[in-house]
């Protein structure tokens, strides 16, 4: 595959806690100059990052990140907030023990809720794969589809591990036509992005495929 | 110390991610049952819990956790639908990117706006000391002291790592007389417990305490 496809879908990533605005900076910079789909960063860095970008790049944000246990009013102004400061699109992190509770329907309802506070911009619902059993992925690829967000996302890649192909293949199976997927935490290698994108991904959320393409050039 | 009298200290603390309300229930009933200060719970089970225990415990939760990273007009709404729901206290993180930014003056006055939120119930303002310099950790314990706050606190335990003996002392030096002390993350015996108290900390973080208490009198 060519390394500007591949690029074409990566959400190039820094969410680390540490994170500032030089660091925000050049990770944009990064995504212009190599094509990404967009840059996903902290939401405090937002405003300032669509200002610095404009429309060369789309910024991504996170919401209810990545422990998903805010309460629904909460996640809801925080995507307000973050589409008024120039978001482009919007990460979500479902709540998780809402899932172990079986309130798949409160669950559903918040996705919902989010999807319109979006206000027509793009909804990734992140559930977090390595905490979930394959029933509960399964209710949750009807969940977002019925919500009707735009992507599911497998990992926060803060929790015990990332993407898998199996999940990956599995949501493929199970979402609605409408649902696109996102595989995001520990892609390694650009093989692995490849086969993530092969497998169903529509985008790749990743900190290191720019650095492993300019590795390989560099070859 | 008497175990009673560390009980005391301890904010009964449950935050996975995938918390359920049968485990947030059953953690309330222990900390009745043991006497300590508080229950630490997800912002999403306060309502729930506060309605269960009424007077019988304080609730604390979390707020802009464990990333610190939402901007402030989200976490002011955080804290008022926390107090709202019944929160008795709250535990937020601040911005770490700010930190690291040298914006030591929005992230006091974040915290003097989130204490205004609380609206006279107990703020903590987590550091996350592990992610931090020394010189960093001695500039907030004079933006807590500054923005009246009630407690600095070490960390989330959802980092690298957890309170120290050192964090402990140096908050004891630094901040202001107002000012009290929580250690939390990674509190693994009873001995360590006392030795935070006697160290100058007046809460304890801990999922562990009331289990060791437990272990201690069966032996």
């Amino acid at each position: 595959m060519e390394r500007k496809e591949i690029l074409s879908h990566v959400d190039h990533t820094q969410l680390a806690q540490t994170a500032g605005w030089e660091s925000v900076r050049s990770l944009c910079e990064e995504a212009v100059a190599y094509g990404t789909a967009s840059v996903c960063i902290p939401p405090s860095y937002v405003k300032q990052a669509k200002e610095y970008v404009k429309d060369r790049m789309a910024v991504c944000t996170v919401i209810g990140f990545p422990n998903g246990y805010s309460v629904t009013p909460v996640k809801v102004f925080e995507t307000e907030q973050a589409i008024k400061d120039g978001a482009d699109e919007i990460d979500m992190v479902i709540n998780l023990g809402w899932v172990k509770d079986g309130r798949f329907d409160l669950v559903e309802q918040e996705i919902s809720r989010i999807k319109r506070a979006c206000n027509g911009k793009i909804l990734k619902v992140i559930i977090e794969t390595c905490l979930l059993t394959t029933e509960e992925k399964i209710r949750m690829c009807q969940a977002v589809t019925n919500a009707g967000a735009d992507y599911i996302k497998t990992s926060t890649g803060f929790s015990a591990a990332g993407a898998t192909f199996e999940d990956v293949e599995l949501f493929a199976k199970h979402v609605g036509k409408a649902v696109k997927i996102k595989a995001a935490g520990g892609i390694s290698s650009l093989e692995d992005a490849e086969k993530f994108l092969e497998l169903g991904a529509q985008r790749l959320g990743s900190s290191r495929v720019i650095r492993l393409v300019k590795e390989e050039s560099k070859e």
